[in-house]
């Protein structure tokens, strides 16, 4: 603790994230959700002929051409639609332009198993949180978000749950809260999730966030975006515009719109994450372990005897990474992220080692 | 106005950024300190052997080599060095880690004219403001600086006069505030200014904020940078940590590595435009315009009987872009940036053209 730290500095917990192996270190990684597939070829051909000189000019603050390729992704307005430097980012701008802070504003509205993200900036931002306790199976309930409180935020999927809702809960909760906003966290909703994008004619209220770093490979990129009403939109840029007026940079938008462009190669890479998640689901079923169905390219997993901790040390001593979040409610439980089916073969083959050793111990 | 912004969103005044030229616009582009050279050549041979598979990680988080660089180019230790997306991103960090916010906080003096960022930062985080007068030459008063208030934040060499303050004068703040931070700008240093870093093994409330934007030809890049003690960098963590845990995606890491390294390029160019600058400035002066003495890659410009707006009108039309500040005390001056000699004898003959017709108009 310095002495020069001012009061909201010393107070906060900020966020950690997965542990990120050392260069060189040869692990299997599935503790980030990151993408096993590299990102679109397009990408390494348009950087070979890449002149740098543009690089000594600002960039385009606005992502023009980025912000037109994601409208015609999910068929939207250019206007509808803000580019930031990761979906964090965008979801610290959101936070700041439509949250009240201060003790006696309304509590912002999430669930209490979700990222854990949201109470850090509500921390930061002095935002009141109200935690909605998930129903036993993880999945959200709907009936204490229509309460017209300061807002909502819910990821759906959820994470590290990977349980999804459906767009008539989603509507239901929009529809309650005609004066606040309802951010819909949609980081992982091309493994098999359904956007709440076509909602968005109706509900002027409807904040969704997404990102390239898991269905488009982009993690080390930075490119994260909202999708929303104009008036929102214009929102979220008065607080860029108060923090950072050029926060995604040239080469990032140049390459974000390539991969966004290609939507074979999205299709293709979603498309064998679904099929592997669903086959390793389908094994550790038949193991008696606990795993919620999963709309994402994770997996969250109770193995059965071992114990959630157990595992992921004996994992992770084995070079293979997963996540383990000490937490309420979710000790019991791993999130695995979905590699390729070589890496996931690995993960599979120890799991079962371990099984048996643990079935041996218990008798 | 819209119904959904919060108190906050609807009150702020953000950050007006200089005018950027549609694409195949043909402009002289002088208006927002750009470098009118290329970045290291270093970076179009890395970016042709790049594998962009690596961008399906996140990024480290910390800018290791990016760091070690940083402290070799500065000669300070890597774990005084900090990277964000921008030096506006690692201001308004700063901003957010020391100074105290709230109505009963102790002001944090800034110079009254200075980067027009300050006061949005502090407007944006609710810290008070006390505005200090500069002089009549645009120099920066030491004593209203020692007041140990709520801290000190100063552009050296000041935007947009391009005045610089010493080291001593620099030192006797430092002294006078020993439990505050004193956050020293040197986003132009590099162009002539004399940089405060030496004064970082006494000083622990020494912060040095400086940019790639500049002197490295790396604006479309995004890369900012603080060099202070190593509490201070710990605090400026914790606010990223609860923001954006990866605001540096690995390109930009990488690229921003080769060109810090790439010190005879950061010379020569830095080099020609101080020559460039001077040249123009006597020119200038021999025209009986007032220019104070610039430690910038820009000069600072009352152009005699033109009057400021007319000449930035004027040469607006003919597709030469300077900045004009429509702001008590300052109103009367063009910030212009320092180009090739090519642009800037195109400048020079536009302004001597209109110097001419004035000249004539008024007898």
């Amino acid at each position: 603790m310095s002495r020069f730290w001012n009061q909201k500095t010393r107070k906060i917990s900020p966020y950690v994230a997965g542990e990120q192996p050392r260069e060189g270190q040869k692990v299997i990684k599935l503790n980030t959700n990151e993408n096993p597939y590299p990102p679109s070829p397009s990408i390494e051909k348009f950087l070979k002929s890449f002149d740098p000189e543009i690089l000594r000019l600002y960039p385009d603050t606005s992502c023009t051409k980025l912000r037109i390729a994601f409208a015609e992704f999910w068929g939207v307005l250019p206007e509808q639609v803000f580019c930031g430097n990761g979906s964090d980012e965008v979801l610290a701008f959101a936070f700041q332009a439509f949250f009240e802070s201060g003790e006696n504003a309304a509590p912002l509205l999430v669930p209490d198993i979700s990222y854990s993200f949201y109470p850090v900036y509500a921390d930061l931002y002095d935002i009141p949180l109200k935690r909605i306790s998930l129903a036993d199976d993880f999945s959200v309930p709907v009936e204490p978000f229509c309460a017209q409180e300061g807002g909502v935020a819910i990821a759906n999927p959820n994470a590290p749950t990977g349980v999804s809702m459906s767009l008539e809960s989603v509507e239901r909760i929009l529809i309650a809260n005609p004066d606040r906003v309802v951010l819909i966290d949609e980081a992982y909703v091309c493994f098999g999730g359904t956007s709440v994008v076509g909602l968005l004619e109706k509900y002027p209220n409807l904040l969704i966030i997404g990102t390239l770093s898991k269905s488009h490979s982009l993690a080390g990129l930075r490119l994260g975006y909202a999708i929303a009403s104009e008036e929102l939109i214009e929102g979220i840029c008065r607080i860029r515009d108060s923090f950072n007026s050029y926060p995604v940079d040239t080469l990032a938008q140049k390459v974000a719109e390539l991969a966004v462009r290609d939507r074979a190669w999205f299709e293709q890479n979603t498309g064998k994450i679904i099929a592997t998640r669903e086959r390793v689901r389908a094994e550790m079923l038949e193991m008696g372990f606990d795993v919620p169905v999963s709309a994402a390219n994770f997996l969250f997993v109770r193995p059965g005897q071992i114990g959630a901790s157990e595992l992921y040390n004996n994992l992770r001593n084995q070079g293979i990474l997963v996540r383990y979040f000490n937490k309420p409610r979710i000790s019991e439980y791993l999130r695995i992220s979905v590699g390729t089916d070589e890496q996931m073969d690995k993960l599979m083959s120890a799991v079962r080692k371990i099984w048996v050793e643990v079935k041996k111990e218990n008798g």
